[in-house]
């Protein structure tokens, strides 16, 4: 019989399977007694199961990142799936088919990083060109492009999509070229590339989305600094050559200011127009996603609004009752 | 013999001319002697001039408006041009050739009006478009749009400001459609045209710059939505059909909202994707285009730096000695 | 048998009533099983249903705004009175007595209107006592201030609060002339009246209070200033004569500025003596009753204190156990 | 001859008189050259007195406080009046009339006394009036409140100033009980007389206004504290009774909480009824009046707005040309 | 049978025991009914207690402050100890050894309380030591110093606490005397006694801690200055000499701001050495013992981090898996 | 005839030497005329120029870092020394003593890094010390910290500033020891020594003190970071063993999170003991040594209290007239 995959499931189907365990946590009801909250995930998405009336001692030695068999029945909740378990048990990776757990990329994620690269191997500026050619030979930033969301929550939260938001920028600083003339379009096309890369290591995202302890103890703006001094150091290695201090300056300022503003948790104020540039683009790109894909999850259709979003202090308008050309 | 004009004006000459008097004040030095501070002004700029050791009275009979026959001498002083006064007096407009006083539209920004009318007459939601054309067609409006700047300080506070920065949104916008499908780029270009409307009757322009009363009281995101609704009044009547309720009110949000948060002085926050997105662009083309002006116009050639810019509490970076690729 | 109305409801009566659904939500226990929270209610008040073990499909025929016939039994639960659910299902509203859902006007609210009205057909100012008349005849503007509240939750929150928010003030403005002889009390009393009038727009308050789309998108302050010009178009209209410009933008001014500070979603600062009045006239009714209120409808008899409110950042004192004076 | 006064100076003339050195600053102007800055004071007011061209040893010997015979000639700069000084020298007082340069309490301000004394004898609560006796009583709180202004800039910045902010608030009171009937009003007359009574001790008013040590280094809500507990302790004497412990505890309440928010200077929130009115009270009072006395101080006729305050950050509106009604 | 104490209860155990009732909520779970939560302690700590399904009426005469006989069974639940009650009722205090439920100071308390008098009467300015003698000799200061915490959560939130961050303070600032030779190391110590003082009166510490009346009403740094008048008056009664006016005032301003900057409540800015130094002491000690103190109570041994601390905005780093160096 | 250099100036004396010119600026006075203003420097100090009645052209030539001869008068000018120029001319660095225009380490600074050595050299923790090794035998690293302020203004503003504040934080951290045994005093050790290391990169003080441009891009947090992974690769290729990753990230964290609060700049909030303790430590010797040199420095002394400090928006108390303990 074929695997069930998360995206496939159906309300009311029994289920006995495997899935990586992405997350285990026992919660309490009002009444005291325990329950296990497991996310259950494969290559196509991650659903939730729960296991009522455990001892902490009965489920204490499934761990995160285990492969878990479980047994349980698929069941509607609030407009989502969830499985309610009988059973779940650890079991060894052997004789496990992994293709199954660990996301491939997508069509549109390859076609993303074509044009990523086309865009970058483009550069006029003969410095910037090597310096990005050294990042997208490298194989390790390569495969995180391709896996890497640009965020745990909000803004393009999936496999991919830190390449997305990436290119994103990248399309709309090359399309706008004309109309700033006094701009340095290969540096600020450098810059978009460099901003969020430090989130390579900043995040955790082969099977969950997680930070990892470098990440809130270092933050990707610094760990894009690293990133970019290792990269430079391989680029005059490998050419002979000193890459021009200023550019190096410019670039790591970019990375370094990219949030615009303290409250945002900038290290440094955007202070040259590319900065600028890249802070204002980011934004563009990503509060527009956020809004979007903040309207579309919204499961209430009975309502115009979204619930209130506290982390930005108001509620989103998904349209009236009569408006069929804003949906 | 032909005009001085004050873009012509040369260190050291003579000057016996006729200019419009944009602002006068009574300064006193630190030995008390009062000396007049005058903005004197033709179509070409403002340049300004001193009278030094004036008593109060005589020159209370010369006010903000007037035509003013001044002699003088022009001399550079930290390098600016001004003149040293040695008489300045009042004289009645007749006679005076006006054309050489009022600024006429240079042949960009006759371009910018047509692209902008051509793009907001190619929107393909009928009503939006209809709109548009009352707009477009009311002569106050053009004549506005062509002299009204996009503020007395900052990013493009020169004739024509506020259409060419309203252009390099609106063309900023139309290339990237295709990046943003879920959005609604008719509204989102009908916002970018109204979002700094109100500016025509918050500022004050013919001459110089400054805010009017009803500027200062009301504001320009109020006094835009006052204007959207008379022109949708006007719709209204001429087309016989009422405009549909659902877009009048994310027009007038969109309007409200562009400032993006209330520390920025916004009405209300943004809550839809239209006017997240018209607050990035705004702040892209606005923010951009103030960096590069600040860096143009600075005066210190032996610094790498502006000076400090208080109102965003840092200095711009003008670029390093060995920066020839980025002036 | 008479209809057993919300405000006389008693612990362990059963109940077979029509009520109108103010409001409906699934909510789901900690065991996943959901149940449906109703919020029925006549015009003389709410009260809660719950509705244990209810399937999303058996309820979601079941809308807001439905008059419904329910099935219970009344319990008392932490000092409130609940209905437990056994039936409920939407009726026609044919043969329904609707003056018994329809709040109507109490005696106080009829007193405090014509109070109100006095006051303003008694301003020296000629226009602005014309505008005022214009206002006062209005019929929608009179049945939306004998029903709107201050707000839907905090100060005044209930049916004619508006109105007597509206009026304590004008009765404090009344009664200090004296003290202010520099302010203009004509305009300060037109501004009072004004000032929270787009909450006429921005709530919907027939039967419960909630926010309208055009109160979320657009706000009360601007809303107020739309209202404010199409009652001047009004006043021009029947009495040929331009209401006066300053008097206008004063007008404009005091409502998009009574909120006082940027952080507190004002649109602009308080610039005239009677603006800034104004401000400080509404925080103090508008603080001191809901600190009143606060205090009178907190249930723990047995503490000296409230609980904390998180959006005041404080508890409040009810008074200690030997201060019979303040209770 | 009698004596010229400050009140009576007139342009032109010349003078030899002694004032009372409230203050004195040696400056520099740009060329480096010294000149004397001196406060000169009677009991009429103060007038600025300018030496140009003096050497640092040779005034080091006149000091603040200092009595001095001045030399020299009155002249209009800028809208005020100053003395052009020939000549300033110390003297000894003896032979002084010091009436000259005390103010001597205006019959206003006896007036404003004795009706504080009234409201304040009449309140009905027994141990508050009482203890209003205490202070009445003291001849030091009584001198204090007659001479004390309100600050030392902005509001009531003039002797008796305190007072009238005091009586103004009390008279507001008075007249709103009854719109407010859960209020405990003797309570809110007891806080709004104590509220600022500590500027007597954080203010130094005798000739010139300024902080003391004290107030600097405790302010005038904390000493305001202090000398409530002085007089409970005097009233508890006197009577033989304990002072209420609730009211003494809301008494203090209302003094610590006044400024309303920590970034305004509060040492509380305000977490009572009457705290939270005398608060909104003060505010309305002190607001209003800064805002006149700004409006009216202003020299500039010609212009329609204040300077900018920084410190409210905005203009002031005086009002339009053809604004005859709000003058 | 000798009595279970808190400390030495064990998982499974049944109960029979008295305790005193520190704190009685009745709350419901979801299905609506309601539950007791009791939180019993004795000398050794706190437990809580849950007893199922009651009415309000049935534990109405249990109240805070009785001491109360329980049954009930001892469970483990999430990491901690909790009792299910079978049974909860009021007792008479009579026949109860108080020893039981009154913490005695430990030997660690006795200690610090020695160390503590030792350095205060080691101070060399005589006025100084003269006043902290009249705080040590008051018995009550002795014994809230020896009961008191230094706050109900957050930092040193055990009996004993204040006096153990008040002398950790003079620990760090003798042994600094030698950096810092223009500071006052007298008046520092006498300030660090002094600065939290007055929380003896805030708190309420008896059995459990909470706020009292005068502590929300009027706060401890206040409190802490009445204390110091109080205790200046017994020094100038004992001595027969007026205590400095200098130090006193040095004194009450470090005591008002302690807290900094007025977002964190403080009465006053520092604007002394010594009141800047007290403030720093101040936070290095609270901070690091809070730090520590989240770090080793927080239960979940599987994660590098404890869960996020809202009110510091940020999760704590515990330690990475192979860091036995920083556990 | 010896050189007169500047620490032994005096009023009146005749001037004729040559200085290294740290800075020019040109400004006018009021009455438009030209003075240069120059900050002339040897190894001793800094003292004013001022050239009157300058032309733009003929200083043009004379440029910052320029060894300039000067001739002109010592004057007292509002109790600081400064020269008036009559003669200012830039001359070869030939034939120029150099030691006399670089400053040598002082006999305190010598000690000051040989008992930092002593300290970091007895670290416990191997590893640490090995790593500290690396930068106290990197020569520029020993000549930065000799010559480096710990900033342009404020505290420690002087050469061998920064090491004699990262020697107080030293010094106070090793006496506290014991008072907080959770915290590794190794590693808070190794983090106060990187906190502010960025510094010998952000800063320029060869003579004067200013930002250079990738202090001003980057920020020495950064910079911090940098140095600090330049010197890890240092040792490991030193020793042949990684450095242990957890004490890299914890060291990183330390150097980032020192600020503290985002509206200080920091990039990270502390989230470690060590990290919290270092901010604090911090805090406590730069604001303490900020106080007394403000203190210290002011020239008034007839007053109590420094100048409005706008930074920190405070005057300091400097004490009063009976304070003989306090100063």
């Amino acid at each position: 019989m074929s695997r069930r995959f998360v995206n496939s499931l159906q309300d009311g189907e029994t289920l006995d399977e495997v899935f990586l365990l992405a997350d285990r946590q026992l919660r309490a009801n009002r009444n005291g007694d325990l329950y296990l909250l497991a996310q259950l995930c494969d290559r196509t998405g991650t659903v939730s199961g729960l296991l009522w009336n455990v001892e902490e001692d009965s489920v204490s030695h499934i761990n995160q990142g285990d492969y878990v068999r479980i047994r349980g029945k698929v069941q509607l909740f609030q407009g989502n799936l969830q499985v309610i378990l009988t059973h779940i048990n650890a079991i060894s990776s052997q004789g496990i088919d992994l293709e199954n757990f660990v996301p491939k990329p997508t069509e549109k994620t390859t076609e993303h990083f074509q044009r990523l690269t086309e865009i970058l191997l483009n550069l006029e500026n003969p410095e910037l060109r090597g310096l990005m050619e050294c990042f997208l030979q490298d194989e390790e930033v390569k495969q995180g492009l391709i896996y890497a969301p640009a965020g745990i929550r909000l803004h393009h939260a999936f496999h991919g999509g830190l390449l997305e938001h990436n290119l994103n920028l990248s399309e709309t600083a090359l399309r706008i070229v004309d109309l700033y003339p006094k701009v340095d379009f290969d540096l600020l096309l450098a810059g978009i590339f460099m901003h969020d890369l430090g989130k390579l290591r900043e995040l955790s995202f082969e099977t969950s989305f997680s930070y990892t302890d470098e990440g809130q103890l270092i933050g990707h703006l610094v760990i894009g600094v690293e990133m970019l001094n290792e990269k430079i150091a391989e680029y005059e290695n490998k050419t002979g050559q000193e890459f021009p201090r200023e550019t190096k300056l410019r670039l790591k300022h970019m990375i370094l200011s990219h949030h615009g503003s303290y409250e945002h948790g900038t290290a440094r104020l955007p202070m040259t127009p590319e900065a600028i540039a890249l802070h204002h683009l980011d934004n563009l790109d990503a509060k527009t996603n956020e809004y979007m894909s903040l309207i579309e999850s919204d499961p209430n259709s009975g309502s115009n609004w979204t619930p209130y979003q506290s982390n930005m202090q108001r509620k989103l308008y998904k349209g009236g009752l009569d408006s069929t050309d804003f949906d």
